[in-house]
C-alpha cells in the first residue's frame, strides 16, 4: 500500500503512516460484443493506468459496471486484475450488493484474490435504518481479512452515510478509509477536520468527484477514485503531484483541463439513455479511441452512444490534448 | 394455473381466459438462527398457505427477503418449493437484481426450476432511462421461456415503470402481468381501463397494496399479492372469495380486519429500525406465535423485534382472531 | 354546512351530526389575458357547480392556482364567491403560504370574508419537524375563528403528514377535517379506520383523488374535493348521489366515465410544459370549449396548450359526452 | 456596488469591471418576543456586518427567515435597512415566493425601495417545467429596474436550476449574478469555467456555502453569502482579504476556523426541531450572545433552543474566540 507522508496545505504533520493515498482510478470492465470480459483489454487498461503513474487500482466499483456485471465476470476481472498486478499497487475491489450476506459472498472471493481491501456501501433497495448501516459494516468487517473502505454513493444507493458513524467506525478500526462520492464538498471538510481533531491519520478519506480534486486535496484528502482517471490517469498524477509539490497553480491548471475531459460524460442524449450510460459509454468510446480498448460495449440494458454522439468524445479528446 | 371468469364490477365479460388470478402470497423465507434457510418451517408455510385456499405463491419477492438472501438460499428457496408445490398451484420465482446480465442468471435458474413466471423489477442502483427500462424488460422477456411479470416496486426500485410501457410491452406479449406495488391506486385504475380498453384480456394485474384489496378488485385487477398473506392467508382467500362471488360488503368487512392486522407492521420503533425489518420481522414473528414457523429470525442487518414489540404483535393477533 | 347521514358501506350509524361531506370542487380562477381575476366567468363557473348539484366549494387551493396568484387577486376572489355564493353551500378558502404568520395574514381576510373553513398545508420551502408541522396548525386553529381543514399535498409541499398527529388534532378539536391529497388509500382507508374507533364523527375527511372517490367513499370518506370537478360536477355530484344510494355499480360507471375525462390533464406535452400546466390549462380550456369562462389563460409562468392539445382536450369532451 | 479586479488562481485579468464581489452575508431579522421586527437591532445587525468589513447586504434571504415574514415584516426590513445603509454597500433584496405574478409583487416593492439587486428562486409548491423556470426568470427580469440574481437553493424549492440556461440568461443580460446554494462545488465549477470561457465577466456567481469558501473562490467564484457571516462577518472578511491578498494558506485557516464555528447549527437536537430551525436559532442566539441583537426568537413555527443548547452555541463562540 501506498505510504506517504504528504501532508494537506492546514494540516499538522502526520506522526504515524497514512493510509492509502493518491490517484486510484475505478477501472473499467472492457466488454467483448458479445458481452463477456474482454480480459485482453482489461490488463490494456490496468497498464495504461499503471504507466500513468495511478497509486492504486479499484476494479468493481460502479465504473466498472459492477452493478452490470453478473458474478462471473465479477471473478474474472477480479483473478485477471490481481495476477496481473501483482503487487505493484494496491487493488481495492468493490462487494457491491444490496445487504449483508451477498455483499459477504463477493467480500470472501475478493479477499481470496489477494485484494488490499473491499469497497462497500450501504444497503440498497431495502429501507435500513442508521443503526442497520452500522450493523452492516461492521458484520462485514469481522467476517472479512481485508481493510474495509466505506462507499458513500446516495445517487445509487439513496441513503448518506452519517458523518458521526464514520468517524465512529474509523476510530473503533472498523474502516480502513472512506471513498466520498456524495459531491457534498463543505460535508467532506467537515469529516477531514473531524478526522484530523480526533487524530485518525491512518483513516484514508478518498474524494470520488472528479473535478473538485485539488480543493480536496488542500482540505486535507488523501486521495482521489475519478472514474475520469480511466480516461486520463497521466492527468490525475500529474494533479496529485503537483498537489504534494504544493504546487496548487499547477494543480488547478491540471484540474481544469480535466474538468473540460469531463464534458465527455454528456455526449450522450438525455432524451435517450440515463446519465450512467452516458457516462461509462463516454469513458469506453474515449479509451477505444485512445487505442486502448477494443470495444466500447457497455453492458445491457445501457443504451450505447451513436456516431454523433462518439464524434463529441473524439472532439473533446482533441481539445483537450489526448488525441 | 388458476384460470378465472371472475369479473369486476364493471368489466364485460372476456372472451378468452385470464391470466393469472387470486391470492397470491409472497412467500417469507424462515431462517434459523444461523441464518441458513429453514426447509422445514418453509414448507410448514407453503402448506399453511396452500391450506388458507391461496391461488399461487410468489417466492423470492421483497416479503422473502430476496435482497437478503445470498444466491444459494434462493436456490435452495426455489428447488424447496417447488418440488413441494408440485404443480398445485402456479409458482412465481423473484429474480430481483440490479441489471439485466444478473436478473437473468437468477431468470435461468428459477426456469429450469420450472416456475410458474418470473418476476423482475426495473434496473436498481443504476441511473436508468426508461428506454433502457424497457429493453432491459424486452431482453429478459426475449431470452426466458417463462412468462414474464413486471414488479412495480418505486419504495425500492427508485423508478416508477411508466404506464404507456406496461400496456406496450403486454400488447407485445412481453408482459404476462404487472405485480403493481406502488400504492397508487388511481394509476392502477387507469391502467386497469386502459387495459380493457385494449382487449388485453390475458394481461394479469395483481396488487400488491394489502389494505385496499377489494376496491383494486372492484376496479377490475385480477388478484393480489399481499406480504401479510404470509400471516392470514384464510383472511386473503375469504377476501377474494366474497369479491368473486359479488359480496363487496363482506370483502370489506374482511379487508378491514387485515387491515387491523396489518398494524403489527408498525410494531418496530423507527428510532431503532427500518420500517422493512419492522414489517418482515412483524410478519415472521407472528408465523412463529402462529406455530407456523419455528423462528422469526431476519439476516442482517436488519434488527430484530424486542419482547415488548413482540407482545404488540401478540396482542394484535389475538385482537384479529388469529391467535 | 352540509349535514349527512350517509354512511359507508361498513362504518356504523353516526350518532352525532358529521361534518361537511359530498363534492366540494376546488373552484379554478379564470383570468383575463392581461392577468386579471376574470370575476364574470369566476361566477358562472361558480353557478356551474351549484347547478351541478356540488355540495360545498373550495376557493383558492390548488387547483385555483393560488400558488400564482397575488394577495389582491385572492381577496378578489374570496369577496366574489362569498358575496355570490351567499350561504347556499359552504365555501372552504385555501390559506396557502410557506409558514405561520404568513398563513395567518390569508386566513384572517378569509375569516372575515365569513368563509365556512379554511384549508392549510403544512410549512414548504422550509425544513421543518413534525411536531414544528403540529405548532403550525394548532397556533393557526388558535387564532382564527373558522374550523381548519389540514390539507395533505406532498406533491406540492414535500411533507408528508403524520396520521397520528391529524388524529390526535381532531381529538383536540383543531382540525375540522383533512382533505387527503396523498393519493395513497391504503393510507386513507388506515386513518378512516382509526377515526371511527376514535368516535370522531364530526371529523370530516376528504379524498382529492379524482379517480378513486367511489372506493374512497365505500371506505368511509365523507366526501371528494375533485380538480376535475370543475369541469363536470354533475358527474361528481351523480357519483355521489349513487353512493349515498348505496347503488355501487352505477358510482363505478360514472367514476370510470370521469377517469376517461380525466385523461385531459395529460394534453399538454412533458417536453414543452410542467405537470401542473398541463392539467390546469385542461381544465381552463375544457371549462372555455364547454362555454364556462371566457379564457383559458393561466398565470405565469406556466405555459399554455398549444392548438393541438386544445384539440385532444375537445375530442376527450366529446368522448365523455360533454361536448 | 463594489468593483473588483481580484482574480482567481487560474482566471485571466478581466477586462471590463465585474459584478458583486465579496462578503455579501444575508442579515438575520431580529424578532422581537410579540414576533414583530426589532428594527433597533437589526440595524445593530447591519452595524455589525459593516464594521465586520462586508462588501454588501443581502435582506429578506433564507437566513433571514423570509419564508416566515409576512409582507409588512418584509417591508419593514427592506425600508430600515435602506434607509440605514444610504449606499455605503450594494444591498440585494429577496423576493422569495411561490411564483411570477407574486414575486413581482415583491420586487416591485424592491426596487422602489432603491435596492441594487434582487434575489428570486425558481418556482416553488408547483411543478414547473425547465422551460417554465427560464420564462419566470425573463418575466421578472423585463419587468424589475433593478439587476435580477438567481437563487439556486434546492434544499428549498426541489429544483435545480439548469447551469445552461443559467449561462444563456447570463448572456443574454437578463440575470446579473447567481447566488449558489446547492452545494454542489463540481458543478459551481463547472459553471464558472463555462462563463469565463464566454467571457461573461460582469456576471457575479456567489457561493451559498460556508465551508468552501476559499476553494470557490480560487475556482474563480466572485464572493460569499454566507449565513455563518451574521455571526462572524469579520471572519469572512478576513478569509476573502487573505484570498484577494493569494494567500491561501491564510484564506485555509480562517476557513477551519469558521467551520468549527459553523458547528453551532447543529446545536439543536433533530428529535424536538428541524435543521433549519436549529440553524437560524443557532445564528440568532449566538448574536444574543455577541451582544448584537437583543432576543433570539425565531418566527413559528419554529422551535427555540433550549437552555442546554443555547450553552453549546456558547461554547462553540468561546472556542472559536468569538466569545
Amino acid at each position: 500500500m501506498t505510504i506517504s507522508t504528504a501532508t494537506s496545505a492546514t494540516a499538522p504533520e502526520p506522526l504515524v503512516p497514512r493510509g492509502l493515498t493518491g490517484v486510484v482510478p475505478p477501472v473499467c470492465t472492457p466488454l467483448t460484443p458479445d458481452l463477456e470480459v474482454d480480459v485482453a483489454s482489461l490488463l490494456r487498461l490496468v497498464d495504461f493506468q499503471l504507466d500513468g503513474g495511478v497509486d492504486g487500482l479499484f476494479v468493481l466499483g460502479s465504473s466498472s459496471e459492477v452493478a452490470f456485471l453478473p458474478d462471473r465476470h465479477r471473478a474474472v476481472v477480479v483473478d485477471a486484475v490481481m495476477r496481473h498486478v501483482a503487487g505493484q499497487v494496491p487493488v481495492l475491489v468493490g462487494v457491491i450488493d444490496m445487504t449483508t450476506l451477498r455483499v459477504l459472498d463477493h467480500a470472501d472471493r475478493a479477499v481470496r484474490a489477494g485484494c488490499a481491501g473491499i469497497v462497500a456501501t450501504a444497503p440498497f433497495y431495502t429501507r435500513t435504518h442508521p443503526a442497520e448501516v452500522e450493523l452492516h459494516l461492521r458484520r462485514i468487517a469481522e467476517r472479512c481479512d481485508a481493510p474495509l473502505y466505506a462507499y458513500d454513493l446516495p445517487v445509487s444507493v439513496h441513503t448518506k452515510l452519517d458523518p458521526q458513524m464514520i468517524l465512529r467506525l474509523a476510530a473503533d478500526g472498523v474502516l480502513a478509509g472512506l471513498k466520498d462520492s456524495t459531491g457534498d464538498d463543505a460535508a467532506l471538510r467537515d469529516l477531514l477536520v473531524a478526522r484530523r481533531d480526533a487524530g485518525l491519520t491512518s483513516f484514508s478519506v478518498l474524494t470520488g468527484s472528479e473535478l473538485t480534486v485539488d480543493s480536496a486535496l488542500r482540505m486535507g484528502a488523501d486521495g482521489v477514485v475519478p472514474g475520469l482517471g480511466n480516461v486520463d490517469p497521466h492527468g490525475y498524477a500529474k494533479l496529485y503531484g503537483h498537489a504534494c509539490a504544493g504546487d496548487w497553480e499547477g494543480a488547478g491548471r491540471e484540474q481544469e483541463r480535466l474538468l473540460r475531459l469531463m464534458r465527455i460524460v454528456q455526449a450522450g442524449s438525455p432524451t435517450r439513455m440515463g446519465r450512467g450510460s452516458s457516462a461509462l459509454g463516454a469513458f469506453k468510446t474515449a479509451l477505444r479511441l485512445r487505442g486502448v480498448i477494443d470495444h466500447a460495449v457497455t453492458a445491457p440494458p445501457q443504451i450505447p452512444l451513436d456516431d454523433a454522439e462518439v464524434d463529441l468524445v473524439r472532439n473533446t479528446l482533441v481539445a483537450t490534448g489526448l488525441l
